[in-house]
Formats: structure tokens, C-alpha cells, sequence
């Protein structure tokens, strides 16, 4: 077996057999197969793809690369919810102490920024003294005696994908739907959580960019979980516009606050609850109320303690960026159309986002929206406020805004996407 | 301007912008672009392609990356040689003191092993004490001095193309028309040779398989090099069995040798005198005659006085494998194929290549033929030595000889192919 056979193999349209992905797997956790040979296999991947005997079997492998936690020791059932990525997509923050509240244990082992989209444990480093590493036992811990945990998998947890997805984030192989669901799949089923809920992302701002192509990642991954014995359902929703009014990452700390004190943009808030239904029922949990969790500080409660319970100060002020840059409405009307991948290449060229895995982000950098489609604007009113301690990064981060939305006559019709599009079981 | 947007442009089929071109391979010399982020804008540029503009302007962001070379202070007019590598293509050994002694001046600035083909770097090095490296002043004076040198492309000559050389070889991505036309282009480019003959290399064991991506990559090469006033030929020749009688480092240098001492394989000798007719013609050199320096010993002594000029001792005993493996024919008849790829993977397996670009060569590995299509062979006779100091590699070698060769009864008729195709001019 060598690198270089397999990743001809699959350059050449073939099938990679179940000993060759094995291989794969295990010599480059070891560090026998480099960083560039498995960058060349996943771009081949990325372009000829692989079938499903493939797929669950890579996904088998990754798994096999480290250990396999459990929660049977937790009194509560688990269930856990993962997010293919969106612009501004910071739901996992309300959520996880929201279905806490509720009376899951919710284990939210998540990661770092991916492509365009921000990662969930940038966001929350911008918490003062907010640690995303837990051992085993902290994460336990913490989840035992809050309900909820947000952490970066343990280095033990399928540590081929740790590697795999900090080299496709930055070798433009991110949008693969193999590599996304065995990526998502190997975590979650490694984990031992006894059920999940997949938020399949559709739009310009998800890797996803149409919705066959969505549920052929859902389904893959529904599959996937329901093989290995994990309850799994997805919902397909919108990512053709930012979620909420904020991507970076103290921004959308920030926002997820407010939907925890019982406020917060509509669209996250109606998301948030969506999929905490989701996991109740995944998680067997009848009669609890998600939107009553927000209203009574309940879930605040929850997070407040998670927070904490990781070294992070739920007081503390946010950190704010050094530059603000402000675009304004071009004419006046209908913001018809505000596009998620502009906006999420913009966060992302501001500093929220890496180029290169060893790269660090800056917690202030983003964007902030002040308006969204539907809404009426005016001539020179703010649109968009660009936030960044690096200000030359401004013309390359306006480069990608221009032609990012669209400002009908006052008056046009305007009919919003549903947020939840399908839903996978 | 940053990778993974470049990387993007490729993998979704786009056309690289000048200003893409020259950022990346500029910012990849720098180590600003990291191995993996350029491995898989490789494997994107192998499986999408790109056009001659975007070839013409790679190739010239390669050799802007360093120094441009110049060989006007010579007596006598340069020519060079470049094969775009065989199974067994040991040509360049006995060529450059061929067409030297014949009144050229030879600057050959060489490559290390390529996928299954091997290095003529790596073959001469298998000389004690020869070197590869030498300085710009070493190089001209070993050029001036024995009217030929064969040496390993200076530091500051297209450094682009150095390292991605390396990286191609180790993550499958050799086999790319733009990325093949590019590479030798801008090395020959810019070393600043009068004139250019290719050996343009065709069938299994080569990278074109097919004569018609053959002629494309040959004509893309002639029309670089003739838009940068370097006259250029080109020859498509032969490779679908492996050429002479051995494939590897040690064993390959032995039959040059056998060739320069005026004996050695038929095909080897008839490629050789083709391709030092067209050096000579290129050169404006009207009344040499390529055959008669084989046989009065003219070009032995120019490799001679080459070889002792590098440091290497033309005397001196080859390294030879700790350990053989005979392949004996399965039945009596004609041998009617012996493929060239099989047989140059089987001696890459024994050790004569490289799995990662830091991995060293075996000097005696490789793969010696007893046989060559259309030769008469006996049932037990042997057909194949297997050359390594790794025994345990024979199990691993032998599997790609499966299906290797084919035994025809008796009396078979068999045509063996001309070993020059074609001329491309």
C-alpha cells in the first residue's frame, strides 16, 4: 500500500477498496501519508466522489482511528445537533443550553472554522477565559453538571478527522459531500450520542448549494447514524442570507446572548426552537417547552453555568474590533436579496475566518447586517458595518460585497424562504 | 488574492487569471502557499485542465521566480536534450557525451525520479562520489571543459518549478499535460539553452498513454519554447515496453555504459543516434556522425572526463542489490508484450523510486529483462530479475508483474513497434 496508489485510484474514477481507504486513514493519523498527499485524495475525491460502500467505510475507518466515548453514566438521555455551516450561523450557542434547560444532556463536540463559515468554538473563544479543550473527564464533567457542553473533540475522538478537517478548511476540499458526512458522521458516532438532529444547510452561504444536493448529504448522514445505531434525523433550512444580523465571532456571541434574554432576530430564535423540538423528541423528552426555556432565563441560567464551568467569564465584556467600515444603501426600496456567501467571504477575508490551519482569527472582525431581505431601506442608510483590526483587509473584503444584494422599488412584492425547507428521518 | 480562492477557481472549472497565476507560484516559492494548498490545486489543474494561455503564463511565472541562465560566452552552440520519462530511459547518459563529442555543447540540467520513471539524477548519483549539485560557475566549467554536463537545476533556476516537481511526485499528480508542458519549459527556458530537442515519450509506461495526448503535450512544448526563441524539435517515441534491458539506477548506468563502449541494447543504441542527429541538427552542426563517436570511443571518453569532473570515479565498481528475485516465463512461445508501466512500477516498489519526496533511492534496486517482445523464450528460462536490499518489497513488486507479459504460442507473427513515432517540429 502507498499514497500515491490510492490517490490515483480515486484520480482515475475508481472505486478505493475497503483496504485502501484502511490504509489511508490510519497512515496519515500516524503521519506516514503527509499533509499534501491527502490534500491531492480529497481534492480527486472532491471531484470524481465516492459511493456509499465507500463512504461507510471511511467513515468506519475514522472512527476505528481513535476511541469511542459513552454517556451511559449521564441520568439524562443525550442528544446532539450538528450544523453543515452557514453564514452567521451561530445557533449552536442558544441551543445547546436552551434543550439543556429542557432536560437532555446535550454533548456538543464542535470545531473550528470551515471555509467561509465560522466555527463554533472561534465564537465562544471570544469569551474571555473561555477554554474550548476539555480532557474526557472535564467534558463529562461539565456536562453532568450543567446539562450541556460546547467543546472541541478530545484529541482521542476520531483524530483522522481532526487532521482531515483542518487540511480540507484550507485546500478548498470542504464542499465534498463524502467528506462532509463521514467528517460529521465519524465525530458524532464516536462520541455516543443516542441521538442526533443534522441541520443541512441550503444556499449561496452553504456548502450545500441546492436542495438535492442537500439531501443527498442528509440522507447520507441519516443513514449513516441509523446503521450505527444513533437516532438521526436532519432538517433541510435556508442559508441564502445570513442567519440573524450578525458573522464573526464575538458578533454572533453577542446575538446568541440576546436569544438567550428572551429576545434576538426572529430567524434565529424561530430556528433555535425548531431544532430544540427536534432533540427533545430525538431524545425521547415529551413535554417540554423550548420557547418558554428562552422566555423564563432558564436556558440563560444553563449557559451562564456552561460557560463558567469552562473558565470563561459570562460577563465579561465581548471584544470589539479596532476598525469599523460602513457600506450604505445604494437607492432606496426593498432589500430583496443579501447574499450569504458574499457575506460570508467578507467575515472571513475581515479576520473571523483562517487561510492557512495554523492561522489564528480575530475575535472582533465580521460583519453586522441592518437590514435583511424583505426589509424597506433608504438612500445612504447603513447597510452592512464591517468590523476589523486589520483596516487594509477592507478593499478585499468590499471586493466580495459588490453585487451581494439587490434593492428592488419600494413597493415589490417580496416573499421570504421558509427558514425549515425538509425534513430527513 | 489567497489559496484556497485560487485553488476554488480550478476545482469548480474556471479559467486562473494572470494575476492568480503569477500570486500562487510566486507565494508557494515563498512558502507563503503550503505543500498541501498547492497539492490539491495540482490534482484540480490534472482533473480540469487549463488552456494555453493559462499554460503560457504558469510557465513564465516559473522561470520569473528565479534566475534566467546564459551560455553566450560558450565556442560552441548548446543543446539540450529532455525526455518526459520512461520505464528504463537511460538515454541522457550516453547522449550528452554523445552529442558532445560530436561538437555540441550539452548543458543537461536534470530531474530526480517522477512517479514510476526513474531520475537521471538518481541514476548517476548510484557512481561513487558523483554529484548532482553543483554551482553555476562549476556547471560552465564542466560544460566548457568536456563539452557536457549533466547536474541537478541550480537553487536559483525557476525554484517554482523545483519544488512543485518534488511535490507532483508524491501525490499523484504527474500525469498533467499543463503541469508536465510547464515544468520542463521553464527549467529549459530558463537555462538558456540555443536549442531543445523532446523525447516525447509514448504508451503504458509512459504518462501519455495515448498518441494523441502525446502530440498535445509535444506541441504545447514546441510553440513555449519557440515563442521564447529556443529552437525546439520534438520527437514521440516508443514506451510500451520498458526501454533496454534494465530499469533502474546502478543497472541503468551499466548499460549506458555498455552503449558508450559501442555495444548495449539495439534500441537503445537506434534512439539514441535519432535523438543526438536532431540535437546536432538544431544546433546548426552539419557533418557529425553520431554512430562513429559510439564506435571509436570518442563519446566514452567525454563521459569519462564528465563523470570524473562531478567528483565521480568512471572506474569504480556499481552499488549492487543485497538480494534478487528471479520471474521465469510461464511457457514456451513468443514473448509477445512486456509492459513498460508494470515493470517500472515493480522497480519503483523494489526501492529505485520514492514514496515521499524525503525518501532516498535504493543505487541497486530495479528490475533487469532477459527478454524483449518478440524475443523467443522457453517455459523456465528467466524473463525477470528482481533487484532490492528489501526483500520483503518482492511480494509487493511481484503483484504489479501479474498480467505483465504475454507468452504467444511458436510462430506467432509479431511486429514490434518503430521506436520514433513521430517528429513535431
Amino acid at each position: 500500500m502507498d499514497a500515491i496508489s490510492v490517490i490515483r485510484t480515486k484520480r482515475d474514477r475508481g472505486e478505493l477498496s475497503p483496504e485502501q481507504i484502511d490504509w489511508v486513514i490510519d497512515a496519515y493519523t500516524r503521519g506516514e501519508v503527509a499533509d499534501y498527499q491527502m490534500a491531492a485524495l480529497n481534492m480527486a475525491i472532491l471531484l470524481n466522489g465516492m459511493n456509499r460502500t465507500e463512504i461507510a467505510r471511511w467513515t468506519a475507518a475514522m472512527i476505528a482511528s481513535g476511541e469511542r466515548m459513552n454517556f451511559d453514566s449521564l441520568s439524562r438521555p443525550t442528544s446532539d445537533k450538528h450544523s453543515t455551516g452557514g453564514v452567521g450561523d451561530k445557533i449552536t450557542l442558544p441551543l445547546a443550553p436552551l434543550v439543556a434547560a429542557c432536560g437532555a444532556a446535550v454533548p456538543q463536540l464542535s470545531g473550528r472554522g470551515l471555509g467561509h463559515t465560522g466555527g463554533t468554538l472561534d465564537k465562544l473563544e471570544s469569551i474571555p477565559g473561555w477554554r474550548a479543550l476539555l480532557s474526557n473527564e472535564e467534558m463529562l464533567h461539565v456536562l453532568d453538571t450543567t446539562g450541556a457542553v460546547i467543546c472541541a473533540a478530545g484529541d482521542g475522538l476520531a483524530p483522522a478527522d481532526k487532521k482531515l478537517y483542518a487540511l480540507r478548511d484550507v485546500t478548498g476540499t470542504v464542499e465534498a459531500i463524502p467528506l462532509i458526512a463521514s467528517s460529521i458522521m465519524s465525530k458524532k458516532i464516536a462520541e455516543g450520542t443516542g441521538s442526533l438532529v443534522l441541520d443541512v444547510k441550503v444556499g449561496t452561504g452553504a456548502f450545500m448549494k441546492t436542495i438535492e444536493d442537500a439531501r443527498e448529504l442528509a440522507s447520507t448522514m441519516v443513514a449513516l447514524g441509523t446503521d450505527s445505531g444513533v437516532k438521526t434525523v436532519a432538517l433541510l433550512t435556508d442559508m441564502s442570507t445570513p442567519l440573524g444580523l450578525t458573522a464573526g465571532n464575538a458578533l454572533e456571541v453577542r446575538e446568541s446572548v440576546e436569544v438567550l434574554a428572551g429576545g434576538g432576530p426572529a430567524d434565529v430564535v424561530e430556528l433555535t426552537v425548531a431544532l430544540a423540538r427536534e432533540m427533545l423528541e430525538a431524545a425521547g423528552i415529551k413535554d417540554a417547552d423550548p420557547a418558554k426555556a428562552l422566555a423564563d432565563g432558564s436556558a440563560m441560567d444553563v449557559w451562564r453555568r456552561m460557560i463558567a464551568a469552562q473558565g470563561g467569564d459570562p460577563d465579561a465584556a465581548l471584544p470589539v474590533a479596532r476598525e469599523q467600515h460602513v457600506v450604505t444603501a445604494p437607492a432606496s426600496g426593498v432589500l430583496t436579496r443579501l447574499d450569504a456567501y458574499d457575506v460570508g467571504i467578507a467575515a472571513w477575508r475581515l479576520g473571523a475566518g483562517r487561510a492557512r490551519k495554523e492561522d489564528p482569527v480575530q475575535a472582533g472582525a465580521g460583519v453586522e447586517l441592518h437590514a435583511k431581505p424583505g426589509d424597506t431601506v433608504t438612500t445612504g442608510q447603513p447597510l452592512l458595518t464591517l468590523h476589523t483590526d486589520t483596516p487594509e483587509k477592507f478593499d478585499y473584503a468590499l471586493k466580495s460585497l459588490e453585487g451581494a444584494f439587490d434593492v428592488a422599488p419600494a413597493g415589490t412584492a417580496f416573499t421570504p424562504n421558509p427558514i425549515v425547507l425538509d425534513r430527513i428521518a
